[in-house]
Order: structure tokens, then C-alpha cells, then sequence
């Protein structure tokens, strides 16, 4: 008998109905012959609620307290969801992450899992039942509850998965799958049907909001194949699996675009050993994530520009860390831009293939859009570009590389 | 250095506000020196409306999975106390019943705690955190969440005060304490400044629902004094407690009423050994909860008419359960009557003197009230009347019994 874990996000259970149209696809899968366990996230806007309700309380509400606050919204879920599968005939169980066996470290909102003892969710699948996991959360050592930070069901999912050698771990969002682009933005774009776990992660990371990297990359590590489709029909949707065969003709598998972009320009920093280190290390101190950096080298040998990028929400913080920081090391002080975005072409075709940074930023050029930033990866190739800009070029750069034609 | 229980009830937690005072009186408390736990409700409608959301998905929801879901209502209390205790500099942390070690059997929304091993209390009071523990709730050896049933949270306060060796259990309501009877009805009524665990055990069973009657039994048991006062002010309760010295002036303590109450009579059944377990067992086993039953005997030594009393949403289920009986045992059918009350007076001065039933019937006489049943313990004498004239009972009784004089 095989094995699936099943994940539904907030949308698909975001009221009573939607609740029954989950159970009702649970109980689907068991009848087509597999024992199934569901990770279910928080109802619609639960999550958010209670942090609503935290900030009542408190400004800056305790870390441990927010996380166990929080875990309730699973909790609820999966509560309601095991007794839609019992209204429907079918047992069903509902687990916390603590009682599934999910351990993690003591990192409060950003917990990591640390080790999956799947004993009681395999006792409860013997017993017949469909096992609904409360996702986002585990606990540590000490049963304290904790959260698994952002795209936490998604990883509650694929690790469970790999602990418990399913065959395959289904992510069921609103949308139908993995799109060479958002189709919100560009009509013509194509559900891709498979992708390899290395572009997931780059397109996911870039701003691809079907799942979350850090799922993507459990998945990719213990080789646990991964669909994602649409919770509200049954569409085929996209398989994440690795050992594609390169494709040899269009090497560009999507487009990736992210608008929560804002820019730091330290300028005019001495140009010597140290200085990265002396502006990054009291970010990282501030809990800063810094995405891209950029430096050339100098010109005249004594100062360049240091600039980097972060999300938007952590640009005010970002300044005051490093402001203090240029004035002390002689710096000519700080400029930033929060109305940036990003544009990412990835495929793993292009590592070995010269010519598709030329063509992008042809295809850019030629809609008049300007680069502030380049960065790269082997498979992906990420311009910084101003916000207003960004649908526009998601739209060029879809054209450029053909990714409308199969 | 003393330790002390605080329990608030839904009410003294209802919103952001109401919780913040209630973390500044914990931490009033704990600048008098004492080392507190305090034990809280879910807020306001949160468990109606979690109860709402379960019937919207069943009609029957399951047992377990609503003792999960209805557990989640204190355990988000008791983060935001928690952080509203920390946002006022005070070291505090929530756990839940489980982290509290608080053990009960597996009945599913009416567990009973076995024990308490308050290990984890102890030393998170020993950290020197106010301790912040979610009511209603435990845990079965399996670790699956239970709910204590009404008057849970009290339940938890009261326990946990005897298992921690604590001095004395507060329970904090909307209520200044207990009275003579009820202040909405009698505006004479006084406060009860001391009340002996016997007599609030009766008045609390028999309508007073200033405190749950078997929170108030574990305290006798144990012999830990109970402060029954209000949140929201700082005036002086009800202490409940053992050993108090009895009055010789005025036995009667307090008057309590009850309006939930229905009477079932099953007309003319064999006057027989048998008869009873007959009606009562298979009530038992439909969960009919059957408070008052009388039985006179037969006058014609053939048959006799069986009444017994029960709650107003248990009539239907009890009338299907014993119409079929009486008609199997050659009974002539059942009569019910949905609209009636319980008045009671309790006092354990009672017990020793005469007359109290005679002065209560002559009150009621007096006021044209008809008793339609009567039933009596050691200390209480209670009439069930007809629901429109409890209220005219409690005053007259009042008067009667001179409770409004010190």
C-alpha cells in the first residue's frame, strides 16, 4: 500500500465548506488505495488575527509565547478537518506537531526540525485512520512548543513525508501549479508539468510564491517527489522531482519576479580588508536578512560602493544599523531605494550554455528598462530593476526566451 | 514565601484591556511577596464560538477532536497573559494543562485529573516567572488533550493549589463573592465574608454559579482555602474554608435558585422491586443527567407515580428514553414540565435544629407559591416551584430566614 502526505494551505481551508471539500479529497486518496496523512496550515486569516491580538497586548509580544499563540491556528484545523473525515464516515485523527513527533530546535518563529519520530502517526494510519498533522510547528526537547517560521506547513509536509517513506507529498494550494511565469501577469504563461528540485528552489526563492524553498530543498535532499497543484479542482499540476533530462532546446524554465525589494548604498567605503565584515556582521546581529551584495572594485583604489538589498519591511532598520557604521569608518554615508523588484530567469539548461544573460538583458534594454543590479546563480540569472518596471519585464523576458511555446 | 493560585474566568479576560489588569494584579500579587501561578478561562465567547464552528462542520463532532479544538481557547489566554505579564518587565511563561502536568483519565470532555506532578511548575516559579497555566484541560497517559468539563478552570486552580502546596486558591470572577442570594434578585442580599466548604458545596450545586461545585469539593478535600472575588476591583470575597465555628443565631447561610430544571413523571408504574433501575439505568446510559427524583409510596400498594427532575436541554432525550419503558412496564405514560425552578436554602446550622423546612414552606405559603417537589440534605432544603415564582421565593425566603441581617 502506498503512502501519501497531502498538504492544504490556509485558502483550502478557510471555511466549513472548503473544509468538507478537503476532507472529501482525503478520503478520495485513501480510496484509491493509499494510507494518507494531511498537513493542514491555519484557517484563511487566523494567523494573522492572532498577531493582531498579540500586538493589543504587547508591542513586541514574547517570542515563545507568540509561537505556542500561533500553533493554535494549526491546532483548530486539524481539529476540524479529522472531524469533517469522521462526519463523512472515515476515521481520522488529529495530531499536534509535538504529538506527530516533529522535534525541533528551541529557535522560537524559526524553528528547524531537527528529527521526525513518526511512531504515533504510523500507529494511527495501521489503526485505518487518515492522520491530519497540524502543520507549521514542533516542539523541542523540553515539549515546548515551537513554529517553524514561513512556509512552515509546506516543510511540516515534505519532511514527514521523508520520514515516513511516502511514495510522494501532494502541496495544495489556490493555484493549479508551477507557471513559467505568473499568468496574472503574463496571460500566455504555461503550467510547467515537471521541474527539477534545484530550479524550484531558485524560482521559489526568487519569488515564486507556489511553495516555499525550504521545502523544496528537504524534498530535493532526501529525493521525495513533490506535486503541487490546486485544492479546488483536479487539474494536474506540477510534479518537483530530480533526474529530469536537460532539455535541449529552451533552456529558460520560468520567470521568477519579487517586489518586496529596497536597496542600501553605503558609499564611499575605504577599500581594504575588514570592511564588508564590519557592515554585515552587525546586520546579521540586527536579524537583517541581507539578499544580494554587491561591490565593485574600486577605481581610484581607495573607496567604492558597497550596496545590498533586503525586503522592504526591514530597510528602517537596515539604515539605522548601517549609518552609525559608514560614519564610523569614514564613509560618505548611506542612500536607499525601497521601490525596487526583482526579475529572475532560472533553468538548469543554462549553466553550460553561453549567451542567455546577453539575451536578457537585450530583451530588457530593448523595453527601455534599466538594470540597477545583476546577480547570478548557476541556474539563474536575477535583475534588479525599478518596481513600475517589473511586470514589464517579466512580460519581455518571457517573450525573449519563448517560454510561451511548449 | 507563600504561593499563591489566581484563577480569572472568561469575563476577566475578554479583551486586551482586561488582560493587561489582570497581569498587573498577578504581579501585584507577587510583589507581596508571594510566588504566583495563575490559571486562566479562554476568553469571553471564545468556546461558543469554537462549539459554533465545530457544528458547522458535523452535527455530531467528535469527542476527541472537540477536546483538542475547545483546548486551544485557554492555551491562547495564556500566551496573551503571559506577554502582557512580560510587556511589564515580570518574568512570566504559559503552559498548557499537559506542560502542567496536569494527568487525567480518557473521558473526552469530562476527564477527571488523577494527579498532578508539578514538576515543571515548580521550577519555571523557582526561575522566578509568574506562572501562567491554560485551564479546563490536561492530558491522558497517551498524551492526547482532554477537557475537564465545567467549571474546568476552577477545577485546574483548585488542584493545582493543593498539588503545589499553595496557600490559598483565589478564583476571580465578575462577581464580588457569594451572597445571601442572588444580588439581582434580592438587593439585600450581603456578602458571605466566610463560607464553609459543605454549604458553598450546596449552594454552588443548587444555582449559585459563583464557583463550580467540584472545584469547591477537591478544595474541602484537600482543605485549600478559596477566595471567590472580583477582577475587577480590589474589595474583599468570600473566603471558602473548613472549620468555621457554627452560628447559633442564623443557620440558614444563603439562598440559591436555578431556573434549568424539568420535571418528568412516569404515571402509574408497578408498585414493584426493580421499577426504579428499570427508568434510571438506561437514562444513565443515554448520559441523562437526573438531578432530584421522588417517590411516594403507592396508596393503593399497585402502583405509584415516579418523578424525577432533570436539566431543560436533557427533557427530550429523557422523555424518549422513558416513554417506551413505561408503556413496556404497563405504566399509563409520562408527563413532563419544562417550566419550573429550584429554590434552596442551605446553612450547616441546619442540620441539628428544627423547623427550618416548616418556616421555608410557611414563607412560601405566605406568598402563594405552590411546591410541586421537595427534596432535603443534611443542610439544604430545597422546593421546586414553578419558574415564574422563583424569584418571589428567593425574596421571601430571604426575608423570611432574616439573611438580610448581619
Amino acid at each position: 500500500m502506498s503512502l501519501i502526505v497531502q498538504k492544504y494551505g490556509g485558502s483550502s481551508v478557510a471555511d466549513a465548506e472548503k473544509m468538507k471539500n478537503v476532507a472529501r479529497r482525503a478520503i478520495a486518496a485513501m480510496g484509491e488505495g493509499n494510507q494518507v496523512v494531511v498537513v493542514v496550515s491555519a484557517m484563511g486569516d487566523t494567523t494573522d488575527d492572532l498577531i493582531d491580538l498579540a500586538h493589543q497586548i504587547s508591542s513586541q509580544p514574547d517570542d515563545r509565547e507568540m509561537d505556542v499563540l500561533l500553533s493554535t491556528g494549526e491546532i483548530v484545523s486539524s481539529t476540524l478537518l479529522a472531524m469533517a473525515i469522521k462526519s463523512f464516515g472515515q476515521k481520522a485523527i488529529s495530531l499536534s506537531g509535538g504529538q506527530a513527533g516533529i522535534q525541533t530546535d528551541g529557535i522560537y518563529s524559526q524553528a528547524h526540525i531537527r528529527a521526525i519520530s513518526p511512531a504515533r502517526v504510523k500507529s494511527e494510519l495501521a489503526e485505518g485512520n487518515i492522520v491530519v498533522v497540524a502543520g507549521f510547528q514542533g516542539v523541542t526537547e523540553s515539549m515546548d512548543v515551537t513554529t517553524l517560521g514561513r512556509g512552515g506547513s509546506d516543510t511540516t509536509a515534505v519532511a514527514l513525508a521523508v520520514s515516513l517513506g511516502a511514495d510522494m507529498c501532494h502541496i495544495y494550494t489556490d493555484v493549479e501549479g508551477v507557471f513559467t511565469a505568473d499568468p496574472r501577469i503574463v496571460p500566455e504563461a504555461r503550467k510547467i508539468l515537471e521541474i527539477d528540485y534545484e530550479e524550484m528552489v531558485e524560482l521559489a526563492t526568487y519569488g515564486a510564491r507556489v511553495m516555499h524553498p525550504r521545502a523544496v530543498e528537504i524534498g530535493q535532499l532526501y529525493k521525495m517527489p513533490i506535486l503541487v497543484a490546486c485544492s479546488f479542482n483536479n487539474r494536474p499540476g506540477t510534479v518537483i522531482r530530480g533526474g529530469i533530462p536537460m532539455e535541449m532546446r529552451n533552456k529558460a524554465r520560468g520567470i521568477a519576479h519579487d517586489l518586496n525589494v529596497a536597496k542600501v548604498t553605503v558609499l564611499a567605503v575605504p577599500d581594504k580588508p575588514g570592511i564588508a565584515a564590519m557592515v554585515f556582521e552587525p546586520l546579521a546581529a540586527a536579524n537583517v536578512s541581507v539578499d544580494t551584495i554587491v561591490q565593485n572594485s574600486s577605481v581610484d583604489g581607495k573607496t567604492t560602493d558597497l550596496t545590498f538589498t533586503v525586503s522592504r519591511n526591514d530597510l528602517a532598520k537596515a539604515m539605522s544599523v548601517v549609518e552609525p557604521i559608514s560614519k564610523s569608518i569614514g564613509g560618505k554615508g548611506c542612500v536607499s531605494d525601497a521601490k525596487l523588484g526583482k526579475v529572475s530567469i532560472v533553468g538548469t539548461g543554462m549553466q553550460n550554455t553561453p549567451g542567455y544573460a546577453a539575451r536578457m538583458f537585450k530583451a530588457l534594454y530593448d523595453s527601455g528598462i534599466n538594470i540597477e543590479l545583476i546577480t547570478t546563480s548557476e541556474i539563474r540569472i536575477t535583475c534588479i530593476v525599478n518596481e513600475t518596471r517589473v511586470a514589464d519585464a517579466v512580460r519581455s523576458l518571457h517573450k525573449a526566451f519563448q517560454l510561451d511555446q511548449a
